[in-house]
């Protein structure tokens, strides 16, 4: 049931309007004035369907390439359907089944690769020369990217509260560095706090040497949007001024905010999602009493892994 | 944080407005032009919140006595929190943990009666005796929660979308014929077509023979908010002509509607708010090519059922 767009509408006609939610039993457990401001009802699931949408629509090449973990590849291939583009996207062989499938379903053209033996980037270059007229995507590292997920923040500013904190995870930081632009270009003065993996801190250890620093390789957190070897530069610049801190999320924690989207949000959410949750519940000091909101970024989760992380099998 | 309050406020200024959802993936699995009607981030994760608001607003009495699977208990619990009343819950022993201790967090007694010995309802003559003030509520023989439950009728009427028809859960029949007032208030002509497990087909067989009959006993089946008995005297006379008709689900198509509304849509939901998914798949030529809306009634449902339901093993 994929309808296309005629002419490349405005991202605002055609985006969902993030779906905000109180939940006043898992606010009473955080101890902190708690909104969600949930993307899992986005296009394609996630946030990234904002930033796909907005590159795809402006840049002027009718065929995509990019390397996604699975969520940016499920959207840009969305919106390729939607403007009547092409695209192939390069995942890591260990991605999330349902993100492959999705992509496929979506229309989108999957090359998979083992990362142990090729970076995703090495694989996009290989196929950047296999087709000059493509546009090479980064799912972060680009200002399309950014203004794209700025939308998200200027709804965040535009629901009447004044949060003290946005929280939100980093991976490659476009979607923080598109919340801080968003909340500027709204005239707004809340904080951002990202949430990172603790298993992938390179964004925490970059703000706190100054400069940016990489992983060595891409980690295997569960939080699998968050497998970056680092944050782009584009989202480094904002980054380093704009953002107010980090917290760096355990894997257990994580874990737990699936859990508790689930019993007290009755919210569905891919543990990447959970991370801004699982950040006020690892730095209860930070949050306490504020009024904070949680960006819950994708909800796109295999069933077994779903079902492995309630029964505290993960 | 719940937030008393101070008089009794309107109904609509209290209750969360239905989340309204389209899931192009499910929609093109299910054949139809599909929207969801949420009620899983409605208060206390159901639509019950809707009934018991209104009824516990407008009765005279300080305190209520009900039986309820779950739902309608955590529904007038909060209410009654939120309105500065009490309530004992009689809840069947066998219920959903995360219902009798939701009931517990909001502030409400709970009764708990093993229903092969005893009935709710005998027990909650039991405990009218004992408190002779109070109110004891049918959790739908009641106009106050049929009046409630309307306006989520008229909700969907005013999303700008002419429904051909809108699919809803059965149990005692309040949410249905709710709906059905709902529609007829807004002035409009959309279907109501009802969605009730095979196993408790008391409705269906009810609108056949055209008077209303009872199941011998609470029928077992997986959709714990549709074990009744029977349908209320007062939800009968609205819907035995009010109803477009009933689609008698299997238990199995229960369990892949969840499944695909996990899958396809992101979204979280116990089994009874999955029948009226689970209805357009049983009956596939009913539905097909139209606009259906199909509600889905709540969200409540334990970690561990659900995460069987997902990994096929229920």
């Amino acid at each position: 049931m994929i309808q296309k767009v005629s002419s490349a509408a405005a991202l605002s006609e055609v985006v969902r309007p993030t779906t905000m939610l109180d939940a006043p039993r898992l606010s009473k457990l955080l101890a902190v004035d708690l909104r969600i401001a949930s993307e899992t009802f986005q296009h394609t699931g996630s946030f990234k369907f904002r930033a796909a949408y907005n590159l795809v629509s402006n840049v002027p090449q009718s065929e995509i390439i990019t390397a996604s973990s699975g969520n940016f590849g499920q959207a840009i291939a969305y919106a390729c359907n939607l403007l009547g583009k092409r695209c192939t996207i390069v995942m890591p062989s260990t991605s999330a089944r349902v993100k492959i499938d999705a992509v496929r379903e979506y229309g989108g053209a999957v090359d998979l690769v083992d990362v142990r033996e090729k970076s995703r980037q090495q694989r996009v270059s290989e196929l950047a020369l296999e087709k000059p007229s493509a546009f090479v995507a980064s799912a972060y590292d680009d200002d399309y990217v950014i203004e794209g997920n700025a939308s998200l923040g200027r709804e965040i500013c535009s629901v009447g509260i004044d949060f003290d904190v946005v929280v939100a995870p980093v991976g490659g930081g476009g979607l923080t560095s598109g919340i801080i632009m968003g909340i500027r270009q709204s005239g707004k003065n809340m904080k951002v706090i990202g949430a990172e993996p603790l298993l992938a801190n390179d964004a925490a250890r970059s703000l706190k040497a100054g400069r940016l620093i990489k992983n060595e390789t891409e980690p295997l957190t569960i939080a699998d949007g968050a497998r970056t070897v680092g944050l782009g530069e584009r989202n480094w610049r904002i980054l380093r001024d704009g953002i107010s801190g980090i917290v760096e999320v355990p894997e257990d924690r994580i874990l737990e905010g699936v859990r508790a989207l689930f019993s007290l949000a009755n919210l569905k959410v891919e543990p990447t999602g959970a991370l801004a949750v699982a950040a006020v519940m690892t730095n209860r000091e930070l949050f306490r009493r504020r009024k904070v909101c949680c960006v819950v970024s994708g909800g796109n989760v295999d069933p077994d892994t779903y079902a492995a992380i309630l029964k505290g099998d993960h």
